[in-house]
């Protein structure tokens, strides 16, 4: 048998995360690699509440086929709630999908044709080089430093390939590397997007889990012509497992998402879209998220406290104000995926960052998650994993 | 702002039968339009008592991130239940999707390159030709009687055609023609796969709704060489809400559906997985599917007499056996689009037939669903119908 498989699938390989996800699924590894969060903080009692609720009042109408946008209610709490990102929202202009994961797909499947150019950070988030790289684009890594992308970078680029059809940027304790953009470049990011007449995606799981320093308003809160796409989700504010995100856009950008989400599902899972409506209904999502960002500083604490003490001198990493990960750069000689190899052999994992350069290259860096372990492995993993870059250092 | 999109997305306008589904929201109206399960049939309470189960024993679990595939015990009960269509089911060949819908969309992302060939029934889905849209195929049609797809016209354009890349088809009760494949015709269409070495899609939401004759085996339990890909779903057995279809395939053909759901939405809702898998342990879901084919046995019964008292003499029509549609072939000059003007005028609504020739054209088909509405309004919607028909006739 030799059936034959569009161009596309000779792109697609399984996710490096995934992999070594299943390898992480033995109890003893101590695990930096996934983007987990923490289990112990799901609403589990109210979720059992608001599941009874939504069977009791409407069960007929949740367990029913329904419309592809979403569940009305739902959409306005949503378009509400992107105040808090600086956005005065508007429910007919959210889509809800299955995870923002979903929304990174469509972006492309709306706006790539193959050999069309995509901007990204460099890095950038490996699901969304996945998911795009089944549309067979061509990447243009931009460079980045403490603010976010290097606009002179960028408008070099922008200025000089015809081809470019999208911009792909995460501003807020970006995955991988922690990193959050000044308010002068997410400015300066519309203007270029204005004066090149491009779509530009803003994916901002994180955003809400800021720990520390000034809020900053989203890119989409500069877009002054309807360009920025902004992508969002409750898999880290609520709980992943439901599958909630949601596309914000203008009437018309919108429109060919809800057609792209017809074609490909018909719409998201109706139970799901109204239990998390009645959550927020009865419950303060704003003090839950709270509750997880006590955690998770203090993760975010120990995981940065340990590094300092426990890795030799001389790495580079970033201290994140928010979000989930911190991004270390090793020696140019030491390929982190060699790294983590002898890291499993004294059970701790974590993501070598190649893989997150669309266009390959920076063996020598790593992303390690702080959301998912108790703070006594954290801190007893990045020891370990110090001794084991110290050996490998001296070799 | 001229943002370009991707090519596809001139392909692609919103589904009619969505469209028609907006308008038939008034309660006055009797529809015949969708594919709507019947309501009052959903487990509300069998849903309430695995809800708080799964939320009791394992809340942490089915709220978190999981596996692309698919929660592994549901994916070994699908497995199970394949037997009943012929299959011994191997629950590692099973992919859990968001509705079969997801399985379509895959199928074409796997298997289409811009301008190869999908080969499907005339008339098909009207849902899988707009999701395969998005990948720019070509369709040909391919005859059908009341035995399902013509097989000498299927290798006459399997012999002449170059770029065919796969075979969609629906064998039982098939959307829209109602109609059902004989054995003969399944195992040649294997024959022709293997002889032409291409995949085959097989479509099969609604082959568990048998109300009378005999059951037939899928095409899947004939496959000799591991190319046919079976979809299935709960949506029609179960309930819609929580978007449940699973993809069933060959280890290496699985492999392909499983990268792209990984890039596509990372993974299906766990918690309606794990829902649905308690559902199944502690429920009999062929019971429940008995009570459903009483009740749609029934409505079949009175659509198809009040369609042989009421319609003007000379019309065709398929006489269904299972499933949810009928299939009415109008004289040729009247177009179903007008007549469904009129008919909503009389609160009528139903899905004109041309959406479901993918290359257009015959226009005096509709397509009448009966699983939604209760026996009166059935009589009464068939009844007003048949006047409008026989008015239009007179013109």
């Amino acid at each position: 048998m030799a059936i034959k498989y569009a161009k596309r699938m000779n792109n697609l390989k399984a996710s490096e995360i995934r992999e070594i996800l299943k390898l992480t699924e033995r109890p003893e590894v101590i695990s930096f690699a996934g983007g987990l969060p923490a289990p112990e903080l799901f609403p589990i009692e109210e979720m059992k509440l608001v599941s009874e609720l939504v069977l009791n009042e409407e069960g007929a109408k949740a367990l029913q086929y329904s419309t592809t946008e979403g569940y009305g209610p739902l959409r306005d709490k949503i378009a509400k709630r992107l105040n808090g990102v600086g956005i005065q929202g508007d429910g007919d202009k959210v889509l809800i999908t299955n995870g923002s994961q979903q929304g990174l797909d469509f972006s492309a499947k709306i706006f790539i044709n193959e050999g069309d150019i995509i901007v990204c950070e460099s890095p950038s988030y490996i699901g969304a080089i996945n998911a795009f790289k089944a549309y067979l684009p061509e990447f243009v890594e931009i460079p980045t430093d403490d603010e976010g992308m290097i606009m002179e970078e960028l408008e070099g680029v922008l200025s000089s390939r015809e081809n470019v059809k999208m911009i792909y940027v995460i501003p807020d304790f970006q995955n991988p590397s922690g990193r959050t953009w000044s308010v002068e470049r997410r400015k300066k990011l519309v203007e270029l997007g204005n004066k090149y007449d491009l779509p530009i995606i803003e994916d901002n799981p994180y955003g809400e889990l800021r720990f520390e320093g000034e809020f900053l308003p989203s890119v989409k809160s500069f877009d002054t012509e309807g360009r920025v796409i902004y992508l969002g989700t409750f898999s880290k504010t609520f709980c992943p497992g439901l599958r909630i995100g949601w596309v914000y856009a203008d009437k018309e950008l919108l429109h060919k998402y809800i057609l792209i989400k017809q074609a490909a599902d018909l719409h998201s899972n109706s139970m799901s879209q109204r239990e998390l409506d009645k959550f927020l209904e009865l419950y303060n999502l704003d003090e839950h998220i709270e509750k997880i960002k006590v955690v998770y500083r203090k993760r975010r604490n120990i995981m940065m406290d340990t590094i300092k003490e426990s890795f030799p001198e001389g790495l580079k990493y970033t201290y994140p104000e928010g979000g989930l990960f911190t991004w270390v750069e090793l020696p140019k000689d030491i390929n982190a995926r060699d790294l983590l190899i002898k890291a499993l052999e004294v059970n701790v994992a974590f993501v070598p960052g190649g893989s997150f350069f669309p266009n390959g290259g920076r063996e020598n860096t790593m992303r390690l998650n702080f959301s998912n372990m108790p703070e006594d492995r954290i801190k007893e993993g990045i020891q370990r994993l110090g001794k084991v870059i110290a050996e490998m250092m001296k070799q």
